[in-house]
């Protein structure tokens, strides 16, 4: 559930005269996303979604962010377009907080994705993957190996209070990620958080893929790492082979994938794990209310740590050489 | 913040096919209500709103409720029209729980409430009291003086906790409202929880009321002493007349007050301060995760009994004899 600053119709009214998007008819809070606060807005030119940016996300982001949206929405992805302020601007100030309204996109985020929904993504990500190699700004991932020791520092000492013998267990994984973690593959800008609730979907058409707000410059075989783990494990923790193989064809149905990278998808595949593993757990440590509130598992993602240690190779992900 | 049943694309859409609203274009749960999960729907047919009931309303009481919605919208009111399904009903299951979609309303309640917007929501709620008198379901006030004792029942021992001497200070208004509370003034069916986040405006203009779920037959008079409460008190507690006086020649205008009721109303105000004193104070000491979560002052409350207990005159709110 969405962090939630409340605004007052005249701040709202008083921010949307910098905007050429009409009259304001309506505005809620919505449930969604983590880090920000997010509201419908509907106005006499449509509906939008209106975010106000709270303190977890870096101000000087924004740019990054924003000007992702816009150039891959601009390249034909179906993502949401930043609407530009009249002052040429797409980054405004409310409520004390930077603020930016985008275009709302209608579909349903996949409660139970299927092979089809899967293949879908595969596309979409690897078509985000073309369209960003143009993108003129940078950033590197704040969650890659030098971050994910910082989040385990803050860990460490209560892991064993998840399970006993985690701390152990993860020691050795970052052990064994660093010495093999991989210094050359092709690299570029990725999203780094396609989980199904930021892909939306009308039946099996894909219509949107939202919350770019941890994309980065990273290895783009670690973006389709971060999928197979996130769109084609069960409920039950067993990986699904006819997803696995459903998005890997349709994402080498537009960007073949190099032998060097199906290579790593193993390695990856375990480094991203550890990656999610490592933010639910300090959530479910740190995290204000205990662990009472609504915090994500972190063993769903130790689970997937271990089916990665055993995996021999991407075949049994079902990637097929090119 | 709402309590938030999360609902499957699929789910939904079996549902839908129950009404002819249109093909679902998208759904998100948003941040309103405190009883009850709603979301806003857009379908190709236009925008509603999905509610599930959660356990604190009473099944039984649903057809009261929408039915009451439905009665006063065919009357003009502006107010959701409860969408009727194919077989004719208007609450269906959903998610294992009852489940109703009604029209969307345009507009955003006045986080800063002026004295035309008191003239406004005066009005409306006259033409309400008017527009209810023929309609045929009846619903006692589940909190009115007996329910009342129930929630001090569960607050009473502690009550100190929250301001020393708030227990003596509310057993000797219970005494007191008992023995003076009216009999016999005109009596119908009262919206009984008029605050402002249920009333929207499209600048000064009213463009409907909602949340209906507190509804029920009691003194008209009643429901203008709880409005008088939530829209006529500033943030620093005090009274402002003008916006009362606002308020009340608002309602006036539509349906005058009779003098037994004018002469009672420091006595209904005093009452239904205590009534929103009491479910704050009980939520305040019993709500989920103790005190800290998003919860509302029952001390504000406390002020505007105070103050009720020392008017002399219902003039003193702005109120004029017919």
């Amino acid at each position: 559930m969405a962090v939630y600053t409340d605004i007052t119709e005249m701040e709202l009214g008083a921010f949307l005269r910098g905007y050429a998007i009409g009259d304001l008819l309506s505005y809620k809070g919505i449930a969604e996303g983590t880090e920000n606060s997010n509201f419908i807005l509907h106005t006499s030119g449509g509906s939008f979604i209106l975010t106000l940016y709270e303190k977890r996300v870096e101000k000087n982001d924004l740019p990054f962010f924003l000007g992702l949206m816009e150039h891959l929405a601009r390249q034909g992805i179906s993502c949401p377009l930043p609407v530009h302020r009249r002052d040429g601007e797409i980054i405004g100030e409310l409520a004390g907080r930077p603020a930016a309204i985008i275009t709302f996109l209608e579909g349903m985020w996949p409660r139970r994705p299927s092979a089809a929904h899967c293949r879908e993504v595969g596309k979409v990500l690897a078509a985000m993957h073309l369209a960003g190699a143009d993108f003129q700004l940078s950033r590197p991932n704040a969650l890659s190996l030098p971050g994910w020791h910082r989040l385990w520092e803050g860990c460490v000492d209560r892991a064993d209070e998840v399970e006993p013998g985690l701390r152990a267990e993860v020691s050795a994984d970052f052990a064994s990620l660093e010495a093999a973690w991989p210094a050359d593959l092709p690299a570029g800008v990725i999203h780094a958080d396609l989980f199904p609730d930021n892909v939306f979907f009308l039946g099996n058409d894909l219509s949107g893929v939202i919350d770019f707000y941890f994309a980065c410059n990273d290895f783009l075989a670690y973006d389709v790492a971060t999928c197979l783990n996130a769109w084609c494990f069960e409920r039950d923790h067993a990986f699904n082979l006819t997803k696995g193989t459903a998005f890997l064809a349709g994402y080498q149905s537009v960007r073949p994938l190099t032998p060097t990278e199906i290579e790593a998808l193993p390695l990856l595949c375990h480094g991203s794990a550890l990656r999610f593993m490592l933010t639910r757990l300090y959530d479910w440590l740190n995290g204000p209310g205990g662990a009472l509130v609504n915090k994500r598992d972190p063993l769903e993602y130790v689970r997937k740590m271990r089916f990665h240690r055993q995996i021999g190779s991407a075949s049994e992900y079902g990637a097929v050489m090119p």
